[in-house]
């Protein structure tokens, strides 16, 4: 027996991995049971309904509401495409068997019992996954709803009843909240084009998923309710490839953890927490949200609509107030106001009547009919700082909400900027309102909507941008790190796991890292020779193979003017610690932090998606301020300036209170330094920069710390 | 003729001066005309409705619409409580003045056409207000679009429909809105007390009509919709009153001003500002929304439930994953979940089978039924540091929503908690739903919305104890502010407005301030003198009556150790600046910033609200971070705390890497000091204390600013 061909199946073709589980031809459903209230009736009931070939297999009965039922997957002796489980877990290793007999490809296990349920549990699941390896079967669950194929006319849950079709590819971990979107869904005319529970994710996880949607021509945008990422690598690499083409918007909950870690801000902390998946997503272009609404709101949206170039909206409405609405939120969520041309302004005054608004939002103000509203359109969304419009009408006295929705379709279709309208209010504005929606323009109740609405389509724009810039990375040359790879491999041949400060120094001078000389003294007199080599004053530190808070003990001596100080220096430091604990100190010269932006640049290695850059304000003001952006490598130093510019401490890099604008090229290129050697040295647990000083003449990492992984 | 009456009304008595609008006997129309598309006919047709008597007055005509008309006020012959005007803005002096000869008292004006057209408009705007204020008329408008009042049965607008009759008072300043609004509340079946277009509020105000609705019965709580503050005086005495018994939500626009001024930082530059209003708000009790939607939501809510006594709630789920959801809107929103003391997991461990979720949400898994939902109730209930109960139901194979709705009123009877419920889905619990509203409990689609508004019950919770907080205040007595008054006079006499630093010095010293010991010195024998009993190290600082930003010119000198040191920063200040420039030195202590915190605490006189406090984080941070709260004194200690935490830096007063906790008590202390400063002494414009330090030893001012209002 072979698994049937899907060249029959009228839908367009989608051929991956997955395909069977989505265009079956034939199903067999095992646990196929006439028991009220049970799961297996619950499936029956729903597949009976599907045109292709049902196999209802039930081991002690000859028929199951009145259908004809098999006794096996092998005594039906036919091929099926899918095959949805629902039968005691402990019976699954046995039955995935037959199923990979029998040459079936895809299963769906329903049912729960496995290593949510302690030890036996686990061994149970990797019994069923040695069995689904062995014989190429994909699985998708256990412990889930099923799934739905509502353009194959294929309904494989338990769910009460069928997704209406559309093009929204709808994904979840949680098997209680697709029952409940799948009734939303109803009063919300929602269509899917798939709705996946997505269970344990034994086998099929978000990566395959993501991937065949991409693929698949039915789907334009993919939603996911997301508890765990799982496989981090396979989820990534899906989602940048398919986020360049289909927009990836994704629920995830968890921020939980993250608030209950509010306390830990040095680099290593930021591990496995939220703000780590917050830059995967924005690596990866996927747009996180944090409500179920605008879950749906967005993927509808972005499917459809053209993006804006850039963030600047423009407002043209009949009323102050609710133009007033629209550009709160658009301010709130960071999108902007356009600031109009001179001559765009110009042509208003011509056009409209003189208390126009003389700016925007455009208000042509109660009484404008569709031929100043006409005018309106046209002229700002020929203004080349307008990245988009929003279009507001509230029904008033001389309003002609049909003639005015004319004149935004005929607007909109001479324009390659995105246009939304808010036609405010009931029945006044109905027909209006259907008018726009059929010519594909979005519309929303309230203009504060429409200009969330356009930020997030502008947010998606932004990050299709950066994910371009990142796959062009991936196929450039990086800085050579072979003589920081050499240096690391030397430490960790010497068992050394936290490396002391001028250990650190030379590895991030190795990688091309503007470091302050530093070196090592183990007596008064190298030390004093060191410092006269320098040039005072210079600053002693404790070098010391176990303390590595070496102010908190007395081991930081600054300002040393002459050899005298040194060597009083260096007693007192020697005397603040028992002699395990010293192994000498080091000399630097003395910087000078004035006119320079303390900063913090760290690297941490995250189990689930590599290492992970931080930069932020440093100092002592990291742990405050928490100040401070992730960021993926490998970096571009346009990645990386575009990211720093969302720190505050950016606007002090800027030049304030009379001082320089520091050197953002050389911080840009420090980050993309520290991210080619967290890539090139895996070895590496994290590294800290702190502070790293910026000024107008440059960088300089004052002071870093690295520790290896075991 | 005397104005008629109210003792016959049916409705619950409610007499304030704005009675008259919200429960006439009597209506006069002027205006009323039969011209189609008029406004004048729309008011008249929405008028025949009025179960009172009406007159609709017509100069030219003996009818309109069938009704007999008369032409003038004075024709009549008769008193009327409210007369309804909506003629040319020309006519309206001499009919305001009609209107006082004939005794009424209450007059709406829907016309346009006054001090928005320019000074001919204002010109007659202040004829109107003259004649009014003559005649003891309290007027609504002009520019509006009138006002309902659905238990009387009287829509006084050219709306296309009456509102609903409800509890909730909606005041809106844009007419255009207005008519949004209402089609909105058809379709979600919201009612309203009173709806009123509030228009250019040439005479009756944000303060009158919250004072009116504070009293009325039928009134639960008051929404609106804000453009301008307008009286702020009389909006922060009547929402100060009012919101203790009844909610005030608002949404206020206007929030981009605040966007385009984020270039700013320093106190002076909050002046009018959004962020001021949001203080005031803060202070009066009143709640600010963001969306249209949350408005009436929390307007519905706020008035029926209990309020949390804290922030903490306990969430009670069948699911997982949307107890995860209502979780991360929780703290994303800034309440809490509750941590559930020991005795109550004991409870539950007891009571649930053994693979609950052990914690907060309390997972009582998908198969519970209504007596494990029960159980789950009385014990997380039961937990004193539970403020709130969230129950959640998704419609799973066991689950009986109706049984468990009705386990969730019986607890809710048993508690003075608020409880919230999120039954997911549709058809399946759509009657549990109902059971569940109807007994009163808030019902929500989604637990993220849910969440969001328990949040909100307790911000309105906190802001009423605040607002208790604030009123015992008044009766208190401050701290004495003559020494400081005296000084102020003096300079003021001087014609000084711009103090020096010395002299700024000396006035929050003699309002009891700590600030670091600051002499003047005029030669260098004196500075050398005054360092020498000061004690060395010494810090000279330029005094200067032009330039203030002191460091930009070379002009402090820090460290200085002997008296050689001291002669020559002396001259070294002298040589940079000119002559005139140049009025000496200030002499003071060397204090060292290791181990303290430093703060900014500055105050800055708004035009609209008064005397407002600034703290935040100091030093040359103030900019950059923008870490900071504005507060409307007077203030106690427990309000400035309260406030306080609410920064980032609040985290470094607490004592981080070693530091011991900075003293809270003398902080706030200075706070209520400078309050009472800013309220003993209007003529301040400007105070920035910046640097503040704070440490475990109590604050000192290092460095201070006062600028006097001319």
């Amino acid at each position: 027996m072979t698994s049937a061909t899907l060249t029959t199946c009228d839908l367009p073709a989608c051929s991956t991995e997955l395909t069977a589980f989505f265009r079956p031809h034939s199903v067999a459903l095992i646990g196929a049971t006439e028991r009220a209230g049970s799961v297996g009736r619950a499936l029956l009931e729903n597949l009976v309904s599907f045109p292709g070939e049902l196999f209802p297999i039930n081991a002690k009965h000859e028929t199951v509401l009145g259908r004809r039922a098999w006794s096996s997957l092998t005594s039906m002796g036919k091929a099926v495409d899918l095959v949805i489980i629902a039968t005691p877990a402990i019976q699954m290793p046995e039955i995935i068997r037959e199923c990979g007999i029998c040459g079936v490809r895809a299963v769906i296990i329903i049912s729960a019992g496995f290593k949510e349920t302690g030890a036996e549990g686990a061994k149970l699941e990797q019994a069923v996954l040695d069995e689904a390896r062995h014989y190429g079967i994909r699985i998708v669950g256990p412990n889930c709803l099923g799934l739905m194929s509502p353009a194959a006319g294929l309904n494989a849950t338990f769910a009460t009843a069928m997704a209406g079709a559309g093009r929204v590819a709808f994904l979840s971990q949680s098997g209680a909240l697709c029952t409940a979107i799948l009734d939303w869904s109803f009063s919300q005319r929602v269509g899917f084009s798939a709705f996946v529970s997505v269970g344990s994710m034994l086998d099929v996880g978000w990566g395959d998923l993501i991937h065949h949607f991409g693929q698949d021509p039915e789907t334009e945008s993919i939603v996911i309710y997301m508890e765990s990422v799982g496989d981090a690598a396979g989820f990534m690499q899906a989602a940048r490839q398919v986020s360049l083409r289909k927009p990836i918007v994704v629920i995830k909950v968890g921020r939980t953890a993250e608030a209950a870690r509010a306390a830990a801000s040095h680099t290593g902390a930021m591990t496995g927490s939220d703000e780590v998946l917050d830059a995967a997503f924005e690596r990866a272009g996927v747009l996180r949200v944090d409500t179920i609404e605008e879950l749906f709101d967005m993927a509808e949206l972005l499917a459809k609509q053209t993006l804006p170039k850039g963030p600047n909206l423009a407002i043209v409405t009949n009323a102050g107030g609710p133009g007033a609405l629209a550009t709160d939120a658009l301010v709130r969520n960071g999108a902007r106001l356009a600031h109009l041309q001179a001559e765009t302004v110009k042509e208003l005054d011509a056009a409209l009547p003189s208390h126009w608004s003389h700016g925007n939002p455009v208000d042509v103000l109660g009484d404008a009919d569709a031929g100043r509203y006409e005018q309106a359109f046209e002229a700002v969304l020929a203004d080349s700082d307008v990245d988009g419009l929003l279009a507001i009408l509230t029904p008033q006295a001389m309003t002609a909400p049909q003639a005015v929705a004319q004149s935004l379709i005929k607007a909109m279709e001479n324009t390659a900027k995105p246009v939304l309208a808010s036609w405010m209010g009931g029945s006044a504005v109905a027909e209006a309102r259907e008018k726009l929606n059929a010519a594909g323009i979005a519309t929303y109740d309230y203009p504060d909507e429409a200009a969330r609405a356009f930020q997030f389509m502008w947010q998606r724009q932004d990050r299709l941008r950066r994910l371009e810039e990142t796959n062009r990375l991936a196929c450039c040359s990086r800085h050579s790190m072979t003589e920081a790879q050499a240096l690391i491999r030397q430490l960790q041949y010497l068992g050394r796991l936290l490396l002391s400060e001028a250990e650190a120094k030379s590895v991030l001078k190795a990688a091309g890292i503007p470091v302050v000389e530093t070196h090592v003294a183990r007596n008064e007199s190298e030390a004093s020779d060191h410092a006269e080599s320098l040039g005072f004053p210079v600053v002693l530190k404790l070098l010391s193979p176990t303390i590595t808070h070496k102010t908190d003990v007395g081991g930081v001596r600054l300002n040393l003017q002459n050899r005298d100080d040194v060597v009083e220096a260096f007693r007192h430091i020697q005397s603040a610690v028992s002699d395990v604990d010293f192994a000498g100190v080091t000399v630097q010269p003395m910087v000078t932090r004035r006119g320079s932006t303390e900063l913090i640049l760290g690297c941490s290695y995250d189990a689930q998606f590599g290492p992970v850059l931080l930069f932020g304000a440093g100092g002592i003001w990291v742990e405050v301020m928490q100040d401070r952006v992730l960021l993926l490598p490998p970096l571009s130093p346009k990645l990386a300036h575009d990211r720093i510019q969302q720190t505050r401490i950016w606007r002090a890099l800027q030049g304030i209170r009379g001082q320089p604008r520091a050197d953002l090229q050389a911080i840009a290129d420090v980050m993309v330094k520290l991210g080619d050697l967290a890539l090139a040295v895996p070895e590496i647990a994290e590294i800290d920069i702190n502070p790293l000083l910026a000024s107008e003449h440059g960088v300089l990492a004052l002071d870093a710390r690295i520790v290896l992984r075991q």
